[in-house]
């Protein structure tokens, strides 16, 4: 089974899922939290986890994490993490459970409140540990099982991302079998967001060539098969690519991500409306691409390249050709954002940690007009 | 300055070697032992080191790494680590004064006889702890500072890969300034080892596709560069592009290498004709390409858009063509390699670690006849 060892460790294959117990045990995890949410516990895929668990006992489960995470969400999971005097944290299921899973484990040794540990205020200086957790994606998109970040909804409203090398997972359990039973919308907006990792990091400003070559081929392989994902989720080939596109997105992002991200997080916030962060990247993807062109002409040649488009294509409209022949609404305005809400989300995406790292400067009308375009 | 953290960090840009004290103070080394080799101490290089650790007195030396690093250097200088008191390794070179310090700061700490560690043999079980290792290249090619392996020629003649991820130096600082008055031979071979590190890794059989994306951003960028940093040395883009190829080689070949290796190791061992890895490496690469072309139809059509050749190049023909335009042997006879040779060379790259990943499956027939074919 192939092992990565490019971030933390990763086994990778079908049926990797069984060697949860094994590594528990490695690990001296003897009481693990099972963090998951409830469509993944219905989709039974928990139980897959929790089936291999026999000889530990009754496995304390939490299983409220909202679709995108927030700080209140992650007081309740680390209240049953401490009633139940767990040693380790197991996260089963997509991005939200997994980056949900990752604030548990930093909380639990190294105490709250979580804003103190925001990175663009030094926050990495109180970290004293992690508790111990590995991490099993039932979705091709976030990551998070690849990655040392963690994206959390705080209660006073922002959204804030947390980085820490001690944030990598201590092991990843990357099993395509857990996605053969993925809806084909779901399938089509983490596969999107897989896509835009990929994209965001081969022109993140800074010089990170392996995470160049990285992205470019998650790029080459995700292009190729997200279509057949979504038509035939059964299709075993197409669901192994897809999953390997989504880690290797998250390998390449450690060089930065890019003016998507920043929108996405700043639209991703507003609770009530609950939007999808893949699919916000989907929708949001061609704008920026139009945006950054003018100063990324030799990375778009070699996108197109991976791509495996002519050298004359135009990535904003090959990007939308894709979301429309997925399933993808057309726009923010599809997904149910109003124009008035610009004006509040344009300072958040001003903010984000991703702005630093895109390929151009980009300020606050930058961003209005590309809220409009994107609407 | 960039700081690449896919295997083991290292601090990559022009000046890097600048932070070697406080590099060795992190690491609470207090006494270095300098592993080098003759030629890099009369270029000044190791002054370079030097100069910048005054506060830490007289700095034992060891410089007379040969060619092809023997276990009888590596005894030698393993007894002046012991009787200076040493407590940490820091190697200026190529990859023979980098793989030499990598041998003594394992038997430093974990002690002899070396071929205990033989991994072919079950020997990563006798590693018990090595002693901090800094790895400063001078030439672009080996990769042996992002690296977890090294190799030996042993005093019963075999020539020995040792692999461990504690070989992996604690950090490297890759500092293109170092490569600048590199001669035009020396860089053509050593550029040439580089291609042919990313080459047979993405080739290798098994999955491993950021090692994949890794090799082909190697190769992109290697074969752009290499020729202009023959004919001009003090071109800083071709140096800095040339360096970071032969890094991302070995991020790459974590994967795994083949047959070109499994020669090269094989003929390299010959202690008589001090043949040189790198240039061994070109001159081979273009047989085994014929060798390997009917199983890795998707490979090279990749390979070859990295290198920015048409979809129909002729790989072999491609490489010969680069061998020559920067000054390499025509074969392994115009480097002194006779034929008489081929039968003592067949067995030791058949029982090669490198044999073990060739994409097609490689016996003693088949290394006999590319032996030839190579000469």
């Amino acid at each position: 089974m192939p092992i990565l060892n490019y971030g933390n460790p990763i086994r990778f294959d079908f049926g990797a899922v069984k060697h949860l117990p094994d590594a528990l045990a490695k690990l001296a995890v003897s009481r693990p939290l099972l963090v998951t949410d409830a469509g993944v516990r219905a989709a039974g895929l928990a139980d897959r986890a929790l089936d291999s668990l026999g000889a530990f006992g009754r496995i304390p489960i939490y299983d409220q994490t909202p679709g995108n995470p927030t700080e209140d969400a992650v007081m309740d999971a680390l209240a049953l993490y401490q009633s139940e005097g767990c040693d380790g944290v197991v996260c089963i299921g997509g991005g939200s459970p997994m980056d949900l899973g990752k604030a548990v484990a930093l909380l639990a040794l190294s105490g709250g409140p979580l804003d103190q540990y925001d990175p663009l205020k030094g926050g990495n200086k109180h970290v004293k540990g992690v508790s111990p957790l590995i991490a099993i994606p039932t979705t091709s998109g976030t990551g998070s099982e690849a990655s040392m970040g963690f994206v959390i909804i705080m209660n006073d409203g922002r959204k804030l991302t947390f980085a820490n090398p001690l944030f990598f997972p201590k092991l990843s359990l990357c099993d395509p079998e857990l996605t053969l039973g993925l809806p084909p919308l779901t399938t089509a907006a983490t596969g999107m967001d897989a896509m835009t990792h990929c994209i965001e990091a081969i022109l993140a400003s800074g010089d990170n060539p392996p995470a160049d070559g990285i992205g470019l081929d998650g790029l080459w392989r995700g292009w190729r098969h997200l279509q057949r994902a979504v038509e035939d989720g059964s299709d075993r080939k197409a669901r192994w690519e897809m999953m390997m596109a989504s880690t290797e997105g998250a390998l390449a992002f450690v060089k930065g991500l890019g003016a998507v991200h920043s929108m996405s997080h700043a639209a991703g916030r507003i609770k009530s409306l609950r939007l999808h962060h893949g699919t916000l990247n989907a929708v949001i993807l061609p704008t920026v691409l139009r945006f950054n062109e003018s100063v990324c002409e030799v990375q778009y040649g070699r996108i197109r390249q991976a791509m495996g488009l002519s050298s004359t294509a135009d990535l904003a409209q090959e990007v939308e050709r894709m979301n429309a022949a997925i399933g993808l609404p057309k726009g923010l305005a599809a997904m149910g954002v109003s124009a008035e809400l610009i004006n509040d989300m344009v300072p958040h995406a001003v903010s984000d940690l991703s702005t630093r790292t895109n390929p151009k400067p980009v300020g606050a009308d930058d961003y209005a007009m590309m809220f409009r375009a994107a609407m």
